[in-house]
C-alpha cells in the first residue's frame, strides 16, 4: 500500500486539486463501466468477495488500528461496536457482494418500446448515473457494499468514510481494487478518498462536473451539512417519525402484533413506529392491553390526555414527542377522532418514511393508501418492512425520503436512469 | 379582478411575505388536488376551456396593453410575436387543455405489485409530487399549458410569467380560477405570482419548504439564474447541441432525409441538429451532395479539413462550432474514423439532449444506443422526432437535459412521483 500512501494530501488546496482528479477519473471510467457486460461486473464482484475473505487477517489487522485509536480518542461502546471488523463481518461483506452478483443487471433494460403513429418505435433503455459519490459514518462494511451496488449498477463511485475508519476502508478499498483487476475492470471503478483532511467532502461536493448524485449515510449532522453544502443532486434519508394508525373496527389480533413488532423489533432502525394513533372508538378496548404488552417489552409510553386516561401509569406527551425520532424503547400514543385527524397528524407530524393503517374497512384502506404522502404506506402490515431486501430490490443504499427520482428504499434501480431510445427507418419528422 | 390587483405587493420584504404566502397555500391546496377525482380534474380543464373562449375578446384587449408597452420598452419583433395573443391563440389553448383532459390520468396507478416471500404485496403507487413552480418567459400561452398539465397531474402550482405578458397572464389566470371552481376544485390549485416584482423570483426559489420543483421555461441567462439560486430541486433544459452521425455503409436516401429533416424541418428548436458527424469511408459519396442540397435550402456549413476538401465552398469550422447551438440555418460537419470517434465527439460536444445514427448495421445500432449518453438517442430518425407528443406523452411541459428525475420529454408522468405500498393481513418481520 506504499503507492496509495504517497495519495494522501493535506490542505484544502491540495485535497481539492486530489478530489477533483478522482472525480475526472471516474468520470472517464464511468463510461467504461457503463458499456461493461453483465458477467464482467459480476466476476469483479464474486473477485473482490474472494480477495475480502482471502484478506481477512490483515482486514482485522489494520480494523485494529482503528479501534484502538478510536478507544483512545473515547468513542462510546456503539460506536466502537459499529467500527469493529471481525471473521463474521468480512464474512457477511463477501456474501453481501455475491448476493449484489446474483441481482439482475439492471442497465440496459428496455421498456415500454411502442410503435407510434408516425412510424417510429419509442422506449425507454435503464442506464448507470455515472459517477456516485458516497459519504458516510462508522460502519467499514459500507466501503464494500456501496461499491458493490455502484459497480452493478455501471456507475464508477467514489467513497468517502469516517476518518476513524481510514484504516479499515484502505484495506477493503484495496481488496476491491485487486477484485476489479480481476475481473478485468478498471480499478479506479471504485476509489475511495485516502485522506482524512475534512476539506475532501466539501471537494466532492463540489464537483459537479464529474459526480452525478451524492448519497450521504449517517446522522442527521452529517445529511444536513451536505444537503446545505452541495451543488450536485443528493439522494437522503432524514428522520423516520413512523406512524401506525389502528382504525375502529381493526382486528385486535392484527393490531395487537403490527403495533408490537413496529416499535419492539428493533429501536435504533429509521422503519420502527415511533407514533400510536388510535381510533377513539377502538381506543378504550385495545389501548389497555397494548400498554400492557409494551409496559412488559420495556417501552415507555408518552400518551395524549385520552391516553392517559385509558392507560393511568402513561407519561403526558408534549408538543415536541409528537416529532420526535425516538430510536429507542419510548412511544408516543395518541387518540384521534378516525381516519381524517390520522391523515391529518401524520401530514403535520411524519417525516414522509413509513406509515401504516391497521384496519378491515376496504374504504378506509384505499384511502390511507392514496392519501398518506410517504415514501411507504402499508395496510395492515408492520413498518418494519420498509426495507430493499423486504421489498425485493437487493441490498439498498439507504432509504430516501425525498420525493424526487428515488423514493423509499433505494437499490440498483435508483442509481440509475431511463433515456429515451428511438427506432425508425429513415423516418423523418413532417 | 379589483380584489386580485389588491394583491400585488412591491419591495422585497412584501414580496417574500406574498409569495411565501402563496406557497403556503399551495401545499395546502396540492393535497385536496392530490386526492381530487380524474372526473373532477376533466370538468375543471374543460371549464377552463370555455372560459377562456368566452373571454377570447378580453384576453386580446388585456394582451394589446402588453403588445403596446412591449413595443413601447423597444422589444423585437420575434419577441412581440411570442408574447401576442389573437382569436388563434386562445383556440390553440382550449384545444390543449382538451387534448389533457383526453390524457390518462396517471395519479394513483399502481404497478409491480408482487407477493413476497415474506407474504406482503409490495408494489408503488404513481402520486403527485405537490406543488410545482414555474417560471416563464414571454409567451402566455404558458400560463394554461403548464396550469393544465399541473392539475391532471394532481399538483398545484405557482405561475410567474414574464413581466412584459403581465396583464395577458392575470386575463388568463382569472380565466383559470373561474374554471376550477366551475369544476369544483379549489380556485388556489393555480396560482399566479401578481406582481412584475423581480423579487419574486428569489422568494419562489427560496420557498423550499412548500414547493417541490421548479421548472424554469425559457432562454439559457433565466434557467442559469434559476439553477444557481433555488433551494429546490429544477427541472432544466440547457442546450439542445444535437447530432447526427452517418455511418459507414449507411443507406444513402435514409441518411440523406434524415441530415435534412433535422437540421431544415425547423432552426428555432432545441432538436433541431447542429452538428453533423460523417464516418470518413462515405463521406465522399455523400457530403457533396448533402452540401448541395444544404446550399438549395440556404444553410451555412462549416466543416472540418476534410469536409472543407469535399466541399470546397465550405466554410472551415473553429473549435467554437462543435459546441455551438445555432439555433440558426448553420451547421457544423465533420468526418469521423468512424463509430468510435463520433461517439467520443458526441461525449465531449454533446449536451446530452438528442443524439441520432443512420446505419444498417446491427451491431453499431446497439452499441450507439446503448454508449450515447443522452435523453434521447436514435437510430435512422429525425432528432426533430424528440417531442412529447411525437413519443406520446401528450403535452410536455419542458425537455430535461438532466439525468435525475425525468430526462428528455416531460409530461404527465414527469411532474408525478411514485411512492412503495404494501399490503399485508397483519404480516409482521420476523
Amino acid at each position: 500500500m506504499t503507492a496509495v500512501s504517497a495519495l494522501r494530501p493535506t490542505g484544502p488546496e491540495a485535497v481539492a486539486e486530489y478530489v477533483d482528479g478522482l472525480a475526472r477519473r471516474a468520470r472517464e471510467v464511468g463510461r467504461v463501466l457503463g458499456r461493461a457486460e453483465t458477467a464482467a461486473k459480476n466476476r469483479a464482484l464474486l473477485a473482490i468477495a474472494h480477495e475480502l475473505e482471502q484478506s481477512a487477517a490483515l482486514l482485522i489487522d489494520e480494523n485494529r488500528k482503528d479501534l484502538e485509536a478510536g478507544a483512545a480518542m473515547g468513542l462510546e461502546r456503539a460506536q466502537l461496536e459499529r467500527l469493529g471488523v471481525d471473521a463474521k463481518r468480512v464474512q457477511a461483506m463477501a456474501a453481501g457482494l455475491r448476493e449484489i452478483a446474483a441481482l439482475p443487471d439492471p442497465v440496459g433494460e428496455i421498456s415500454g418500446l411502442t410503435y407510434r403513429p408516425s412510424g417510429i418505435q419509442v422506449g425507454r433503455m435503464r442506464v448507470p448515473l455515472g459517477v456516485i459519490g458516497i459519504i458516510y459514518e462508522s460502519r467499514p462494511n459500507v466501503t464494500a457494499d456501496a461499491a458493490g451496488l455502484c459497480l452493478k449498477s455501471g456507475n464508477a463511485c467514489i467513497l468517502r468514510g469516517g476518518s476513524e475508519a481510514i484504516h479499515s476502508n484502505r484495506a477493503i478499498a484495496a481488496c476491491i481494487r485487486q477484485g476489479l483487476e480481476a475481473g478485468g475492470l478498471p480499478a479506479d471503478a471504485v476509489q475511495l478518498i485516502e485522506t482524512t483532511d475534512r476539506a475532501a467532502v466539501g471537494a466532492l461536493l463540489a464537483a459537479d462536473e464529474y459526480v452525478d448524485i451524492i448519497v450521504p449515510r449517517g446522522g442527521r449532522s452529517l445529511i444536513e451539512r451536505v444537503v446545505a453544502e452541495s451543488r450536485i443532486p443528493v439522494i437522503k434519508h432524514l428522520d423516520g417519525i413512523c406512524h401506525v394508525y389502528i382504525d375502529d373496527g381493526a382486528d385486535p389480533v392484527k393490531a395487537r402484533r403490527i403495533a408490537i413488532n413496529a416499535k419492539t423489533q428493533r429501536y435504533g432502525v429509521c422503519n420502527a413506529m415511533e407514533t400510536l394513533l388510535v381510533a377513539a372508538g377502538i381506543a378504550p378496548a385495545i389501548l389497555p392491553e397494548l400498554a400492557a404488552l409494551y409496559r412488559g417489552e420495556g417501552v415507555e409510553l408518552r400518551g395524549c390526555p385520552e391516553t392517559c386516561r385509558l392507560v393511568p401509569d402513561c407519561v403526558p406527551a408534549t408538543d415536541v414527542d409528537w416529532d420526535t425520532e425516538y430510536l429507542a424503547p419510548i412511544l408516543a400514543v395518541r387518540v384521534v377522532a378516525g381516519l381524517d385527524e390520522a391523515i391529518e397528524h401524520i401530514h403535520r407530524h411524519g417525516s414522509g418514511h413509513t406509515d401504516a393503517i391497521v384496519t378491515e374497512d376496504y374504504g378506509r384502506a384505499r384511502r390511507f393508501l392514496r392519501e398518506v404522502d410517504s415514501a411507504s404506506v402499508m395496510v395492515n402490515a408492520s413498518t418494519r418492512f420498509a426495507d430493499g431486501f423486504e421489498y425485493g430490490l437487493g441490498a439498498e443504499i439507504g432509504i430516501s425520503t425525498d420525493k424526487l427520482h428515488a423514493r423509499g428504499p433505494v437499490g440498483l434501480e435508483g442509481l440509475t436512469t431511463q433515456k429515451f431510445i428511438v427506432l425508425g427507418d429513415g423516418h423523418v419528422r413532417t
